[in-house]
C-alpha cells in the first residue's frame, strides 16, 4: 500500500520515452517506404510489429497509472499523452495499410515530402517528451512544441496544394479518391503530433 | 439532501442495461435489414424509434449522474460509457440512413457478414455491461471485452479486404464511393464497441 | 497568491463573449461568401484574420484558466467550451478553404440555405453564452440551446436530402466528391454548435 503512495514519476518518463521511440521508428520506416514506393507483405508485418510494440508501451503506462497514487503530472494528461502517442503510430500504420489496399506502387514526390515533414514532427515530439523530465529543459520542450505547430501549419498548406492539384489535374475519379485519402491521413499524423504538443504545453504551464 | 449522498449504484446498472438493450435491438434490426436488402419508410421510422428510446435511456443516466453525489464508479466513466453506447446506436442509424440516401437495394453478402459481426460485438457489449453489477462476474466481463477486441480486429481485416476488392474491381466511381462509406461506417460501429470495452476494462482495473 | 484564490468569474464570461463574437463574425462572413459564390485571395485572408482573432481569444481563456484557482464553473467545462467555440470557427474556415481548393465558383442555393441555418445556430450559441452570466437568464439560455438542437436536426435532414439528390442526379463523380465534402463540413458546423449546447446545458444543471 505504501508503495502506491510513493511518487514514481521517473517511471512515467521512462515509459513515455519508450513509447515515443516506437513513434519515431514508425515515422522513419514510413519515410523509407514512400521513398521506395513499394509495399509488400514484409512491409506490412514490419509496421505491425512496431505498432504492436507501441501498444505494449501504451498498456504499460495505463497499468502504471492505475497502480500509482501520486503521479508526476495530472492523471488525465498522462492518459491523453499515451493515447495520442498511440494515435501517431496507428495513423502511420493506417496510411501504409491504405497504400497496400489501394495498390499504390508508384513513388509520389509530394508524399515523400510529406513523409519527411512527418518524420521531423515526430522527432520534435520525442524531444518534447524527453525534455519533460527536467525543469531545466523547459526551453527545449517549448522550442520542440513550437516546431510541431509550425510543421502542422506547413502540412495544412502542403495538403491543400496537393488536393488543389489533384482535383484540377487528375481525370480518373478513383485515383482522386485514393490520393485524397492518403494525403488526408498524412495531414492527420501532423494534427495528432500537435495534440501531443498541446498536452505537453499545458503540463508545462501548470508546473510553472 | 441526504438522498443525494446515498449510494445509488443499483440504479446506474439498471439504467445501463436498459440503454445497452436498445443497442442490441438496433444491431439485430440492422442485420435483418441488410439480409433483406430493402429499405423503406417503415425501416427508417423503426430505427429512429429505437434511436429515440436509446436517447431517452442516455438522458436518464446523465440526469441521474447530475443528481447523484456518490456513484458506483467514476463520474467521467459513467458519462463516457453512456455517450459511447449512444454512439453505437447512432452509428447503426447512420448506416441505415446512408443506405436509403444512396438508394442501396441489392443484398451485399459482405455487408451481411459485417452485420453479423456487429451483432456479435454488441451482444458482447451487453454481456460486459450486465456483468459489471457483481464483482463475481469479473471473469465474464473480461471475456466479453476480449471478444469485443477480437471482433474489432476481424472487422478491420474484413473492411480492408472489401475495400481492396472494391477499388480493384468496381469501375463505377460513384458505386465505389457509396460502398466505401457504408463499410467504413460498419467498421466504426466495431470501433465504438471497442471504446466501450476500454472504459469497462479500466473500471474493472480501478475496482480491483 | 491571494489573487489566485479570488473568484474571477466575470472575466471568463467576458472572454467567452469575446470568443463567440468571432464565431458570429465567421458565420456571417460565410453566408455572404456563399451567396456571392466567389472566393479569392481577399476572402481567404479575411476568414484567416477572423480565425486568428478567435485563436487569440481561446488562448486568453486557457491562460486565464491556468492562472485561476476558483472558476465560475468546472475547469473541464471551461476548457471544452473554449475548444468547441474554436472548432466552430475552424470548421467555417475549413469549408471556405475547401471551396477555394475545389475551385467552386457557382452559387449553390442549397449551400446558401445551409449557411443561413449555420448563421442562426451560431447566433443562438452567442445568446446561450451571453445568458450564462446571470442566473435570471437561465430560460433564455435553455431556449437558445433548444433552438441549436432544432437547427442541428434541420441540418441533418437538409444534408441527407442534398446528398440523395447529388448521388442520384450528378453524373460527374469528381463533382459528387466535392459537394459531398462541402455539405458534410457544413453539417459538422451544426454538430459542433450542438456540442456547445450540451456543455452549456450541463453547466446549467450542475448550478441548478
Amino acid at each position: 500500500m505504501i508503495s502506491k503512495l510513493l511518487p514514481r514519476g521517473i517511471n512515467f518518463f521512462d515509459l513515455f520515452e519508450r513509447q515515443v521511440g516506437f513513434a519515431v521508428e514508425a515515422a522513419r520506416f514510413f519515410e523509407q517506404i514512400v521513398s521506395r514506393g513499394h509495399i509488400d507483405g514484409n512491409t506490412l508485418s514490419r509496421i505491425q510489429e512496431i505498432e504492436h510494440s507501441g501498444d505494449e508501451a501504451a498498456h504499460a503506462i495505463i497499468d502504471q497509472l492505475n497502480k500509482t497514487f501520486i503521479t508526476p503530472f495530472d492523471r488525465e494528461d498522462i492518459y491523453n499523452l499515451t493515447k495520442q502517442l498511440d494515435d501517431v503510430i496507428d495513423m502511420i500504420n493506417t496510411i501504409i495499410s491504405r497504400m497496400k489496399i489501394y495498390h499504390i506502387t508508384e513513388v509520389n514526390m509530394n508524399l515523400v515530402e510529406f513523409a519527411k515533414v512527418i518524420e521531423e514532427s515526430v522527432n520534435a515530439v520525442a524531444r518534447a517528451i524527453g525534455g519533460m523530465r527536467n525543469r531545466k529543459d523547459a526551453k527545449l520542450v517549448t522550442a520542440a512544441c513550437i516546431e510541431i505547430h509550425r510543421l502542422e501549419n506547413l502540412g495544412d498548406t502542403m495538403r491543400d496544394r496537393v488536393l488543389e492539384d489533384l482535383f484540377s489535374k487528375t481525370t480518373d475519379p478513383i485515383l482522386v479518391m485514393k490520393w485524397k485519402d492518403i494525403f488526408q491521413d498524412a495531414e492527420t499524423v501532423l494534427d495528432v503530433c500537435e495534440d501531443v504538443a498541446h498536452v505537453v504545453d499545458s503540463i508545462l504551464v501548470k508546473q510553472a
